[in-house]
């Protein structure tokens, strides 16, 4: 089976308190475009990241809101900035580091926010089953050409929401040479 | 056999035509701080590099001057310059990327100068015969981690001019958090 890969850039996700603190009270975020996975979009919104080192704009807002501000970036986002993050699965934010996020209504400290994303695959329930593979499961992922590498330590998860999908973080993508539109077999181990 | 990691960032060789356009007439690069590869130095001097989408300040000069003006960004900086390098070993230009170099004294296009640099390793002949490798043989490299990735297509180089060091850029480092000083093992392709 062929993989769609969905390369991410630096993104974030906020809860309400924080969209209200950074663009204004009962905020609603407004949706540029659907992303793969069903339910979610880029809104119109994007913030700046503010670090020890220096500062990222543009930073693009992902919905609906969330129950925690979430922001992913590459670890060369990261070196910019001047933070540290971990390397983690979404939604595994303890211990996750601390960034500023400035918007057009203020500014917050979002505290245990900032992570590196943990390579995964969202499989829709199905196409698990044919893959013979369960939620939690880790993969390899192998890819060919000049920069030929394979990655390790892929998460699966499962979902009947889902849609099948390999996500990387730019960095990457960059170090493999792969680009969005390009797809993957799973490998053996 | 445990081998240094040498992560290269953004940088330059000039070629003496170049470096007299840049920085003036009968101008000679000053020596920073030696390179782990016998005489070749980080220079004092930088440049900005400038694409169609943006332009990158402070990169450095690496010495002694070369026959030809030689370019190695990542991926991520290409995208950022708004140019498309091609994957290449050190030395091999036919098809290279052009790119605007500034320097204080004047502004060049450097032709066919600018790539992604091609993984490699360097060792010493002693080091190599102790591994059993001859120059240009092509190896892996595992890297262990939560970014765990085994690098392919990795070239060796064998010069008894050279230390052994296991050259990534900042994209590739980044994808399996490797930093400087860490080293790793050749791993059973």
């Amino acid at each position: 089976m062929r993989i769609p890969v969905g390369i991410s850039s630096r993104h974030l996700h906020l809860s309400r308190e924080h969209l209200a603190l950074l663009f204004g009270p009962y905020y609603e975020l407004g949706a540029q475009k659907p992303l793969r996975q069903p339910g979610q979009y880029a809104a119109l919104e994007t913030v700046t990241l503010v670090g020890s080192k220096g500062q990222i704009e543009g930073v693009r807002v992902l919905g609906p809101t969330r129950a925690s501000t979430q922001v992913e970036i590459s670890r060369t986002d990261a070196v910019r900035l001047g933070i540290k993050p971990p390397v983690r699965e979404s939604g595994d934010l303890k211990g996750a580091t601390d960034v500023v996020i400035r918007g057009p209504a203020g500014e917050v400290v979002a505290r245990e926010s900032t992570i590196l994303a943990w390579r995964h695959m969202h499989l829709h329930t199905a196409e698990a089953k044919e893959l013979g593979l369960e939620s939690g499961a880790s993969v390899s992922v192998s890819v060919l050409g000049p920069r030929a590498l394979t990655f390790h330590n892929v998460i699966v998860r499962v979902n009947p929401q889902f849609r099948a999908e390999f996500h990387i973080d730019t960095d990457e993508a960059n170090a493999c040479g792969l680009i969005n539109g390009d797809a993957v077999e799973l490998s053996a181990v």
